[in-house]
């Protein structure tokens, strides 16, 4: 299988932004190399590369909590995946619905700072 | 300056998502360093890293086309930034408001495809 508008970097991997497909929600960023993308693209699951394992994992497989693929959409430069999802519970392995639950801007406690109670922010240092 | 939660590559790099604040779409994906972290939080505009240039870049500076940040989140595992911003303009050099602007699944033709102007798609091969 080829991807001819697609980059894959010197490590033959390419970036995958996850989003939930109704929210908006930006769930998670992970990696894929092009067998990940075609387990992804034949399964309608999403699979990624564990660049720390240095193995395919597919995600939700042990808990559950898998991604129903609805689109793959590619960038200008054909280097970065934005995956439109369905989520099932949460994509984040701390429990949270999104890997993105903490804030460092603007500054927690600085009168722009917005009140998020899952907020954990750390002061620009 | 210090970013006690963020882990940056090999490179120094870190991944960072830009999304429309209100909108929560997805405008692009561009690399930071610590440095392009500190210039964004100080000016609230991006910075960003440009690997093939190797060279600080402003988003907007000659377009005109900047980002005003709005909140800079980072993921478990503080390798991935989330940056939330008003785009002045477009974000993409195509003149697209987003670089995610083409799918590649599903499949174009297929019943289960989003009928989707800007869609540009291609057939997995």
């Amino acid at each position: 299988m080829e991807y001819p508008d697609l980059t894959f970097d010197e490590r033959g991997l390419i970036t995958a932004v996850v989003q939930q497909f109704d929210t908006l929600e930006v769930l998670m960023v992970a990696w894929m190399d092009a067998e990940a993308l075609r387990r992804t693209a034949e399964s309608g699951r999403t699979w990624f590369w564990s660049r720390s394992r240095q193995a395919y994992w597919n995600k939700g497989e042990t808990s559950g909590h898998m991604q129903i693929v609805k689109e793959i959409r590619y960038d200008c430069d054909g280097d970065t995946l934005l995956l439109l999802v369905d989520q099932v519970g949460v994509a984040c392995h701390t429990g949270e619905r999104s890997c993105f639950y903490r804030a460092m801007y603007p500054v927690p406690g600085d009168g722009a700072a917005k009140t998020n109670e899952s907020t954990d922010g750390i002061p620009l240092s």
